[in-house]
């Protein structure tokens, strides 16, 4: 950390910045003086909460150099996170994961059918999304919890995929443990709901996290560190953590009104380099358009995200939440062409170290 | 709602979208025919969910005319809502109404010294703040709740003044409740999480509602429509609903890096128009410096906010959280120029009905 | 065109906004009265200017159907339009044609050392940058403009390329066709000033139209409708108009400070639908950061933009401008894997109807 | 200027990047070593080109203290810049100044009518902009210019007020300042646009600066530096400079489609104690709809402008341009309040130095 001082800071407001570092972090201090003074924090200086620095008489600016997100940060870990499955099927590092199938869960038909599409189109994890966040409450927001859960079971059955559901209550978490939900998923609503985030750090399986669409990277990896690192309100370090996050880049919001977020493409190469973790990205949910879906998602690919996750409907015209999006009979193409742009590139153009093995099925 | 049909749509479709409208809202159409072909929805289709429109064949475009948050809108209420708080004191319609005290309870000492401070420079509602929903887990979270409640009824209890608080968990509401918090208060990162909103719409007590950080403002007041309406998730009304709503902007992320939030000033008055709810604004959050607070504050005030809500510490230097847009001395004044501001325009220049009288005391 | 009236507009307003309608631009109009009245005007509503519908009492909004910018729309012109350079090279459709270079000319050794290298990488267009436009006055703004172009000349002469260089000053327009330059550029911070814009709809050399970062797709494209309609300021048509528009996209401004822009990926497959103009991207001023430049690169290809432009530099390290993000000896292996991408994926995903052939060269 | 060397970053590399300081701007140099090397610049490291010391290898990040826009800045003069125009009116400092007129003058009629409503309402200094820059070239974009000077001549003459007019073609500018107009404006689409901020650097006329949608305060600055240093391309000083700049802030982009720009109420203060420059605020253009100027103009002029620029019109709704966001008969409402609350506020709330006389009348 580096704290820059203002044109006319006394020697006493420099001395109080170096003190309350000492004092409250144990770090030492070092300054240059010249037309101001800088002051270079030595050590990991992660912990300081910049805030509190900033706030002090005298002080101009604070920078921060180490990452507030340190579990989630390849500083702190150079080599990719791969997570096994309970099926064995591996996510992250130079594996393709393709998450598919239908936005929500409507009725078991549907769930069914559409379970069925995802499964030819050649889907790695399966949707089944029982509780839907929507902007509005007269939005449809899902089946019944457990009716919705008889049906993800069913989905899985039928087709041997794990799947992934969106958890969006706290309190439903073990009811979704309970009927087999391979990975839970947060969406952007609950994003920096911390405490949903710390349930999740208690236990050990698998979560894919979207960031909200006011969320930026360090807010994201933030967020993925609360889960990871499962400290408790006090700051204190608990038994708990739970390493098994997969990231999940859905675009943001943006003045340009024609596509629905703005799925900044510099996001996949940029949060491989910072982050250890998965990426996967969402070409349905941030384009909003299933004309635009099949070719954000080669782009995706081929800028090195580790899968990618789509709606595929077996109806799209009859969906009761996000139809535009969904894609139908075209999603085998899809799938193919992803693995064969990811086995051109393979991991072309960008170090990331090599693999950590971690996860559930892990020994 | 008005649907536009694509260059080259087939009568085909054009019925099968009457039908569907017919069918599952039982409303009725009519259409105008030229290159291209418009239907018109007759009655109030405020309960259609677009989405589901959009995706039928052969559909350009659906545009909405009834809003989305029919609760929270002055077409369906014109005058005012004013809420009367057990105290007796108003909040809405022509009542100026101010929000201050420290972001966050650190002990006993500086949250009973912030809040002397805060009563003596005029304040009408005390911010007792015991939960703090953080970026990272790393940073100051709050006392232990328990504890925080403590001193929150202590700072009650030395003032006189009503209490506002941030409800996170939702697990902890009768806790706050107990605890005898006036008013609960919804922040950006839970904005849009549903559960906690419908825990809300279950109770009387007034809610200070802001928005997320990358919420526009339907998605704002379809919050407030989930609190006030009390639908449950398969979109029934229930005997549910807590009209006791209080808006609280806050500015909303923008490319300018040098102020924390774009606080756009044409919100106070768009947002009165559109919305019967009282309206207040945050100049700290919205700014993040201590140095443009004041300035920020009488803005909001001239546009026609409500009230203002703003953090007021007792030493600003010492704040383990947001010290940078604390006020410390300066409170009082800035308190006293609101209230001439608010006294010299009145309600010059948008017209907004009369009042409508609702709240936890009113009769 | 589809006007909206106001809850409780009167017959009197209704027949005001059909009388202009009808007077000022000679369409019809019908409409479905409801508990508002919808007016939809048939015929081709395009020329009509909305803010002058809006402004009437009664008034509610005004939904444009036709869009603003038709010389640039496939609604008029369904086939990609295909643009022949003098030395034949062909630009659009399904060709892929890479643009590379410094961003700058420093000097003649670096512009000869790095149009050697942009050469030997495989580009097909070489950069040869004269003028900068820069934030501020005091950065790097090109060498004089008579010696910059003279060594511009001596970049194609030395490698036998068409050449590329921005046109800033308008006044410059000979001087740089003089030169010899083969395709002009307009830059981010002069992509809206029109005065530069109907210069170059009085030439027909290919012009390569950047996006400004504040700009959305529409006014993107109706600067393409300045330099390809050639109508001048009373609105009538002219005898100019130059039809060789090249699109670039690169990136847009957004919250996220980690990017230089957020370039939204869903442009690419967006515009080519939208647009029959060949379209490129621009992964280096777009992500800011050689280490992103090739995976972006490879995104925007993948998602089907019709080539990219990206800065090469013989020694990044002593780049006078915007060296950061300039790629080296890398620059071969980029050039090569866009050309694998787009032999794997074609034109598959989207429809874009056939090309037609203009250009400079075309018979 | 303070840069941080990367972890593992090499004592050669170290040395190269102050090596290159010391060489080519002539700045010493200091450094901490911990973790991670800080350099330190010592002196006004103001016109470093960040960006070339950022490509150095082995650099992790360049933290600028110095301002790039120097010569806007409150660093390099404290005191507040006043202008006065010829006829004896101040503009800056303690000095409210009021801008109102017409959108666009449309004919001999529309603008003597509007000049005189506007003359009547109280504003200081009379809009007679004679060339609009639209985003359509289909849209309405002013008379031919030499008979739209010879009404806005008319209209000064009329009322006896000083005239403001936007300047968009530099080919233009001996014509707007022959035809007798006192102020100069830069519009949105044209406020990066060098060559005619160069141009406006060789005359003394005062010049209202607006931002682009798309730009950061910094990039605003740093416009105005260009007319106010003179500076020439290869950064050499001149004997021209025009410090008569008049900072006009508008909104900028935003997601939120419901107001037409974000106008950042955080900037009104920020700009005032960042620039010595008199700061008016446009909110007209800001908001786009005439049911919010009047509000948003208060809450301008409460957070501290030092003007404001408004469109009054005869007739809104025949307007040609921009109707729906002109004022009509409440004008003079507007103004009159605007000045009650510049009475009551003065400059409680922020310091911001003495002034500094300069000015076109200025002995």
């Amino acid at each position: 950390m580096i704290i820059h001082m203002a044109p006319g800071a006394s020697g006493e407001q420099t001395q109080r910045v170096i003190d309350r570092i000492t004092r409250d972090y144990g770090l030492r201090c070092e300054t240059i003086e010249g037309d101001t003074t800088v002051i270079g924090v030595k050590g990991i200086a992660g912990i300081i909460d910049e805030g509190r620095i900033t706030e002090l008489p005298g002080v101009d600016r604070v920078i921060r150099i180490s990452v507030k997100y340190k579990d989630a940060s390849r500083q702190f870990q150079p080599e990719d996170t791969v997570i096994t499955l309970a099926s064995g099927q591996k996510i992250g590092g130079d594996h393709l994961t393709v998450f598919g199938g239908p936005c929500a869960i409507e009725s078991e038909q549907q769930a069914l059918d559409s379970a069925r599409m995802s499964k030819e189109a050649g889907v790695d994890v399966l949707r089944a999304f029982v509780d839907k966040s929507r902007t509005s409450p007269y939005d449809y927001r899902g089946l019944d919890i457990d009716r919705g859960l008889e049906i993800a079971a069913a989905m899985k059955a039928e087709t041997g995929l794990p799947t992934v559901s969106e958890l969006i209550d706290l309190r439903h978490l073990d009811a979704f443990l309970k009927a087999g939900i391979d990975i839970l998923q947060i969406g952007a609503r609950s994003a920096q709901y911390s405490p949903l985030l710390e349930e999740l750090s208690r236990v050990q399986v698998p979560v894919v996290l979207k960031h909200g669409f006011g969320n930026d990277m360090t807010e994201w990896l933030c967020a993925a560190a609360y889960i990871m690192s499962g400290v408790d309100r006090a700051g204190r370090s608990t038994a708990h953590g739970n390493p098994n996050v997969i990231l999940c880049y859905r675009g943001i919001k943006s003045f340009e009104t024609e596509t629905r977020f703005a799925a900044d493409i510099s996001m996949i190469p940029l949060v491989r380099q910072r982050s250890h973790l998965p990426l996967i990205a969402d070409p349905s949910h941030s384009s909003g358009d299933r004309k635009l879906v099949e070719r954000v998602a080669y782009g995706f690919v081929a800028a090195g995200a580790n899968g990618i996750e789509f709606d595929i409907h077996s109806n799209p015209a009859e969906a009761l939440c996000d139809g535009k999006q969904a894609v139908g009979r075209d999603a085998g193409r899809i799938v193919s062409h992803c693995r064969s742009i990811h086995g051109l590139l393979g991991e072309v153009g960008y170090e990331t170290g090599g693999s950590k093995r971690v996860g559930v099925g892990a020994k």
